[in-house]
Parts: structure tokens; sequence; C-alpha cells
């Protein structure tokens, strides 16, 4: 579980209880409960295989937006149906993870972070203000749309690239790839939101960099595979990248050993931009539970074909 | 100088010499200058005694917005015309400010800090959504209107707590002493922009904290008097308060043993939140300078009698 492991297994059971008082939870390695009695699983990143233990699952419940972490694993039961985690608010909360985020590039919080570790009061200043700073978000889904409008209302001139059209008030919408270059060249800082796919994997790496200004921002907020992390870290320390905020990597958890962690230019951050709290996603997965008991279709199922 | 010292000099000579370079930029103790030689001075928290020194000042520039720092010095030359630095884009940037500091205590950015400074990518949950999280906003001039307006745009609940009647769109207003606890019990998150007078100093200890939501969130821009440090301490530790951010202190440089600096749930800024850049700041002395000579009325002048 992302969930948390057996140590959030208490506060999950606290959660449900309040909910579904009704609904059983217990650690999946408890051994008081034998598998063929497990008729659902909330997990995040298990262990191949593990999931193929319980025979008589009848829903898997991804924790996150992304299940990636789930259906990666060879064994995965694709007959019993996977749904993701898409409670209301999903997109409000990734919008203020991102303006937290940008914010924090414009005004130094790496530093700031880094002068009250040293209690070191020494002023400093920040970038320009966020109506001179242009903002461009790659991938203007439900959550980019939403990120990019509240940007807007913080003053931030807004640019969007995306694959298809998208009309957003007040952002200028750059549409396909004959047009990346021209969004990069514009992009002061730059917001990666986009959907995990074979074409976006990588796209985060030097040559994409070298087309942004000089001293850009960058906000991963999409998926860890999309960053070459060794690229990130080389363009800020030639400072082609001023900072960086990192919410995704291809290993989670982030290894100790990684050298991002002391980067005095990167804020890294353990998957939460848009994780609703345990107890929202208790109470979604209730709900799901309930509907699911009373006959009713699932919602936000994952399509094995479609891969997403 | 904050200003910054003598180790800024070069940096305000060099943004000097981009836009005025007529004006010749000394550090104040510099041998080679002769004290009756120097008609401007740039101070921000200068020593008593230090401005009387120079007996031909045409103008004190104040370093920030407030100049308290210079008008305590009991030897202040008060015929000399005190200028503040009152720059445009200071209310957007404090509106910046103030909303990076609530998102910051939204998404745990403190807990953030020390999870990556112990490289520790341990998933955890903020608190709600801030369309669930009313901002209680004390001070409603120039700069608390803007930072009103800016929280609404992330979706805030906001009201506003001040002496005479505001009409801010979308924010809730509460007017005078006899509304006040109905206001801070409204307020989840507490930002203070008070301007600093007999009334308002200490106004952030124990007994007000007493009135909030227990696990309210603090921020205080407004100045390093209106707050009692010790109230906030116990207050965090108590649970009283769930966190803060605080860009001012009574004692600034904030001195290395204040135990704030590295208290769990406090962020401490260096006094950064509304301060123009020193490239910003040079631009407007060097326009005042020019405007000055020219024989035009200075504009944002210190009044000693009315004290702001």
């Amino acid at each position: 579980m992302k969930s948390g492991g057996e140590a959030a297994v208490a506060e999950w059971q606290a959660h449900f209880a309040a909910c579904a008082p009704q609904v059983e939870v217990r650690w999946w390695d408890d051994p008081a409960v034998a598998p063929e009695d497990v008729a659902y699983v909330l997990v995040w990143d298990p262990e191949p295989g593990r999931i193929a233990r319980f025979p008589a699952l009848r829903v898997i419940f991804g924790a996150g937006a992304g299940v990636d972490f789930i259906t990666r694993d060879p064994d995965l039961p694709k007959h019993v149906p996977l749904m993701r985690m898409a409670t209301e608010g999903a997109a409000q909360r990734m919008g203020e993870f991102v303006c937290w985020s940008v914010l924090s590039l414009l005004r130094g919080a790496r530093r700031i972070a880094l002068q009250q570790q040293a209690r070191d009061f020494t002023y400093f200043d920040g970038e320009g203000l966020a109506t001179q700073t242009t903002v461009g978000v790659m991938g203007l889904g439900h959550m980019g749309a939403q990120a990019a409008t509240m940007l807007r209302g913080l003053g931030f001139p807004v640019i969007g690239w995306s694959r298809t059209p998208k009309a957003i008030p007040g952002v200028e919408g750059f549409v396909g790839a004959e047009a990346r270059d021209d969004f990069l060249a514009r992009s002061q800082m730059l917001v990666c939101l986009l959907p995990s796919t074979a074409e976006t994997n990588g796209i985060l790496s030097a040559p994409l960099f070298a087309k942004l200004p000089k001293g850009a921002g960058l906000v991963n907020v999409g998926r860890g595979a999309h960053q070459k992390i060794d690229d990130v870290i080389a363009a800020l320390d030639s400072g082609q990248l001023s900072g960086a905020v990192l919410d995704v990597f291809e290993t989670e958890p982030l290894p100790p050993e990684s050298p991002i962690w002391t980067h005095p230019k990167a804020i890294v951050t353990p998957h939460i931009a848009s994780l609703p709290t345990r107890r929202e996603r208790a109470e979604h997965v209730a709900r799901a539970i309930a509907a699911h008991e009373r006959g009713e279709p699932l919602r936000n199922l994952y399509d094995h074909d479609r891969g997403y």
C-alpha cells in the first residue's frame, strides 16, 4: 500500500471504520487471513506476483491515479477489474501543488530551506514577478488545464502544449510536435503534466532543456519515466536550469543514494502532488465497494488493451 | 544596507551603473569618501547615530517598504526627507509570497524540506483542499487586498479583518474589535499583514491563538513586533497551531540561537516577502534621485508626526 505498507494499516482501518464499518481491513500478510477470503485489495506498488496470491479477488483498487506500478506485474490477474483512484478534487489538488512548486522556484524555496538549516538570515533576491514569468504547461488534460487556470490567477502568463488543440481562457496554446520548440523557447518555467506513453518517456532530457531559456525552472509532476535524472542534474549544474521541483522518479521510493536529494537547486517531494488524503481515498474505496456489492458498474477502470 | 552591508556594495554599484552611471555609489565607511560629500544614503537597519554623521544629506532612502529600523535611531536627522521603498509590483510580490506561504502550510513544505534533508521519501497526507480551507487575512490595505484576491484565485475561501470596512470581491469582511473573535474562529489559516502600531504590537500571542480553530496555520508577513515568538512556539508545540511561516522578527537578522530556526513546524524566511530585487530598488532610487535633482517633489515620504 501507498497505501504506506504495514505501518499505515492502523490508519486505514480507522478511516474505513469511520465510513464503512462493515468492511474488514487487514494487512495482506496477516497470518490470520486466508488468501481465499480476500475480496478486495488496495495497492500502490506491489511486489510482482503478490496480487495473484488471492484467488477470489473481486476488485483491485489502485491507491493513486496512476496504476503503472501495478500493471507492470507480469502475474497481475487481468480478469480482475483494476480501478484507479480518481477522487473528486484531484485536479484542484494538483493545481495547488503546481502553483506551490512554481512559486517555490520563483521565490527560492530550496535556498530558504538550506538557509534555515544553516540558521542563515541573509536576504537574497528571488526571480522577477509572476507577472513577468511565463509558465509553459506540457499536457493540457483535466489536471493540466486546472493548473494552467490557477497559475493565470496568480498573474503568470501561461502557455500550453498539447497533442490536440485545447481552449483554455487566457492560455496560449501550442499544438503538436512542430510547435514544440516555439513553446519551449518561451517557457521560463516548464511544468510537465504529460501522460506516460512511449512517446513521452525520457522527454525531459538534455535536448529539451537546451531549448528552454537559460535559467528556466522545471516542475515534474507527470511521471518519473519522463525525466532523465542525470540530464536534470547536469542542466542544474550548468545553469541551463535554475531550479527543479521533482515529485516523481523512475524508482520509488527514491533511493537514499540518489544525488538529487542533496542538490542545492532541487526540491524533492515524495509523489504527493495530487494524491488525495488517506481518509478521502478510504471513503472513495468504501463507496466503490458499496456500489459494486449493489451490482452497479465500476468507474475509472484500467483497460489493459488501451494501456490506461 | 539591506542593502546587504559591505558585501553587497559591488552588486549595488553594478545595478546603479546600468541605470544611472552618473551616480557614484560607495560603501559608507569607505575611507576615501568625505562624509560632507555624501548626498544620499540607502539604508535598511543602520546603527544609531550613523546617518547623523553625514552633514549634507539631501535624501535618506529606506531599502524596504517599512522604515522602522531607521526611525528608531534617536539621532536620525528628521529634517532630511526619508523615502520608503514603494516600487510598483510590491503588492503583487507580497501576494505571491502569501500564496506560497499558505500553500506551504497546506501541503507540508516544512516536512517536505526535513524529509529531503533526511533522504526520506515517505508519503504523507497534507491538509484538505484549498477549497475547504478558510484563510483569514488581518489587514486589508493595498497588500492585504491583493493577497486576499490572489488566494481567492487559488480556490481558498477568504475572509478579512480590518479597522474600517473594505469591499474586496469574494472576500467576507469583519470590521473592528467587536468582530475580531468571530473572524478568528473561522480562520483555519491566519495571515498577518497589519501595519505596526501600538495597538497591533504583540497581537500574535497566546490569547489570539486560543481563538483560532485547533491546528490553524499562521503566516506573519507584517512586522516582527506583531508576534510573541515564545507564544508562537508554545502554540506549535501544543498543536493549537499546526504550522507557521514567519518572515519577520523583532531582532533581524534572526540570531542563530533562536529556537524557531530548528522547529519542525516553522518555516523561517529572511524578510523577503515583498522586497523588490536589488536591481528594481536601484532603478527606483535612481529615478527618485533624478526627479529630486530636477526639483520635483519626492513621493512616499515618511511623516515623523503620523509615524508612517
